[in-house]
């Protein structure tokens, strides 16, 4: 047969073809396998999604290598792409591109990379300054990046954070050119009003000049619909199976907690058998019959 | 105010108290903070648990080193005790013992160790056999690890895989005596029966000589009340936060995708702000009141 | 007999007595032995020989917590206290307080922290901008540092770059004694001139108002006198075992290359049974002898 | 210009090629491009020096993931193919090819895996059982990791302990057969005789059928010469360059503890600009020129 498509394509062909496309939260290999199950063609392996799950802060408190461990597992849990959710890179250029080679060896297919200084801050938290980083440093960043990468199809976004920060629509765009111009395979745009105003407003003046990301956490209720027409390449879903655990297991803790027992929840919750069908406990079996001595 | 009361000392309380004491089962620092906000007195670390998380099978597929770094997030997440599910030891006393001091330095407040061969096969598999231990072996490796522990309340619990291994009732209690004359802390006796009648017949002959835990995960069923009849220490619920993961990321994950919006999962999920307050943002928060500049 | 003096305290009172004490340089667990043994009082864990080591450059392209591996290494295999070249602290107030926390449980006896900005520079590269940190924000990373400590006598070096960055000695001395106040335990006054005539001037202004700990690895001809004279309270001897290290394994590399054979050099270095020494066998072979059952 | 060779072609063409081959021990990613630049083609990651130099035993007291990590820098700061020296491959069939497929993604060239039980012990250590594994247990651990490599030149050499175990060559050659038949790409024979003997018994009765490697820590001064004749493919010069740190550390740091000065070995040891060569401080300096802004 063919040889499978490298993940890395896989992941360029989402970002640039004309359909809209959809990235899935994954945060550890289990629910970047849940993802792939689910169907979607990407696994946004996001950080704050990593970072809660580790019971540490979105603010870099996880070593760059403690996250790329994380992506590790998710990529091989996974057959769809895993694009990891970067910060800044961790550091400057260098940091970056060191990050880059690390990533294409473990088979995560691209990173995100945000304008903001390290450590970062979280996009979403109320009161918080968020710095942006320098234009032409970043840029050099995006391009550092872009050189350090093996594979041709390995892909590098780039998030614009200026709306996140207040700068406004004029410095998103400038930075987005900017990345774009060095070297960017994407544009991230993030925003936190509740609606899409500002995202409509980006894309009227992008005008198609490369493809755009979106991350509509905080404005969900926006028809996907509008997305398409507005000429968004894809859309992130980007923290729902964290927070589904979140409730999840608060729910199923305290009533555990309150009734002594595990009989009232066991037919809600996934069998054990279900958990070792995740964890592909047939393909052992298999290899086991192949690789054991009988005895 | 008075010193808190080391983790250890929890855990040995819990244990050797005579009220039937619960651990619920985590699998990463966010579990492990839900579990201690649900009220419980310790957190089972689970093994499988910790594997399918990460997204690899329950037989040492993690190294040791990476299942110490999950519990150091774990113990770090919460303020209830953590009791890792240690497996064999992940090899000989050697290997054991070496993990006593590297928990101990992490604040992990006990391990439990089964007596079988590394690398171990989940106890619930079907149709794997489940070669146990020397029973000599198993009893100096426990005996290693009392002797290295530095905290004279750090906690070894001696799992006993008779039962499972279908060697009968009265190997369980050999071994269970020769591991509590070795200086294991509690003996944790495992059952796959759908009832707990091989439990039932092990406490009968036991007669108390020493802290006894079970993880009824098979006879959910039971009433708990009974445990406490027949003496038992305290109760593993071994795997349902996990399992309620599976459900609520396959649910969310599926109605996403199907939906193609993350509108009609928004109410049914936690909220980011809840995120956030998981992560100890205030406490950040406050931090950097204090120490950052203010510009 | 009386409780092992904690390593921190041993630190500290190296840092504190009247006495000119002195810190060698390890790299990682083999070399912070061999210190050990050479009866040094105390270990420096160099950044740059760690990152040497592992074959990266002295400018966090090591992550923090790989790092944090090489100095619990050091800790487990030496008796003389660590004392961390961390660096800035790897980024904000926030990043370093959690690596107080993380090198305490691991037995790090303390960490030395630069006024620099996050990716560092090495203080000895020419021809590099070395941007330093607002003093007013670094001074706060001290105190945060401080309180995030557990242990009374764990402790935190500020170091001073100003001289470094040619700041001059009114800047360092600001700085030195900003530092002081914020909490520092010591001050690590750093200098690349190939003579002593900074820190001479520093100290003569410095009266004393607080340990002071230089780095001689540009003036090392300075005569140790001379630094008692000064009142130093410690010298670093920084670089050396790497250094020697490269010498001979070049010279052994070389050598083997060139004969095709290990017969020329077996004499000149070490006998396996040596390492094996130095790996403390003897404790393993007592220990089996204790712990693994006779056949 | 053409694409380099991959480093397993390059290690499948050392360990096939007629001529003899060298390979010279290396510990860290410092000793890695040391042997490289001394112009070996090859570099044998030594089991006994990864453990030493973490100042840990050579009895599975790191984890394989340290152990791999180690590798990693290795990979990264050498340019001649890195051959892991995997033990056991840390446990069964299972754990050694799931070692197989990170040691591709990390760029090491391949593994040899020894025919003993994990966790293992030395070979060189007087007084220890060297018990070994079932014959078609490991065979088929070998099939197991030669299906799991993705690159078809990846090397997976079997290591066969009968001769250090005093089970005969009879039982070596029995197990040498066993192993190449099951895919081994080249035998590695162990011998701790004081001279070549029971080599060249080997070698007489193996006949070509497959590459062998041979390690002569123990018989140093057997003529090179007299391997080429005896048919040997490879030839791993096993851990001189950690027993070359060892003495220049112990040397160094006792004159400098005696001297109270660095003065007396500074000439002896490599300079730091020395260092920062060896660093590739180079490339950083040009890319820095490249991709950081003029302020
Ligand atoms: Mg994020
Ligand atoms: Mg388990
Ligand atoms: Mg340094
Ligand atoms: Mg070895």
């Amino acid at each position: 047969g063919a040889a499978a498509e490298r993940k890395t394509t896989q992941l360029r062909r989402l970002l640039t073809s004309p359909e809209l496309s959809f990235l899935m939260e994954a945060h550890n290999g289990l629910s970047a396998r849940i993802v792939d199950e689910a169907g979607f063609e990407g696994v946004w392996a996001s950080g704050l999604s990593i970072s809660a799950q580790l019971g540490v802060r979105d603010c870099n408190e996880a070593s760059w290598t403690q996250v790329l461990e994380v992506a590790e597992f998710m990529a091989d849990a996974s057959r769809a792409p895993v694009l990891l959710d970067a910060d800044t890179g961790y550091g400057n250029f260098n940091n970056a591109r060191r990050l880059v080679r690390k990533l294409e060896e473990r088979g995560v297919a691209g990173c995100c990379i945000e304008d903001k200084c390290f450590p970062k801050t979280n996009s979403l938290l109320d009161g918080r300054p968020q710095p942006l980083a320098d234009i032409e440093e970043f840029s050099l960043k995006i391009q550092a990046c872009k050189e350090a990468q093996r594979d041709a199809d390995f892909c590098v976004v780039a998030r614009v954070e200026a709306l996140i920060a207040g700068w406004g629509l004029a410095e998103a765009l400038r930075r987005a050119e900017a990345y774009r111009a060095a070297g960017a395979d994407a544009l991230l745009v993030h925003s936190k009003r509740r609606d899409a105003a500002e995202i409509e407003a980006f894309m009227a003046e992008w005008r198609g000049q490369g493809p755009v990301v979106i991350v509509p956490t905080k404005y969900p209720s926006t028809p996907t619909q509008r997305f398409r027409e507005m000429g968004v390449s894809a859309v992130i879903w980007a923290n729902h199976n964290l927070r589904a655990c979140v409730t999840a297991m608060q729910n199923t803790s305290q009533r555990i907690m309150r009734e002594q027992s595990i009989a009232g929840v066991e037919s809600e919750v996934a069998s054990v058998q279900e958990v070792f069908r995740l964890q592909r406990d047939d393909e052992l079996k298999a290899a086991e019959d192949r690789f054991l001595p009988k005895k």
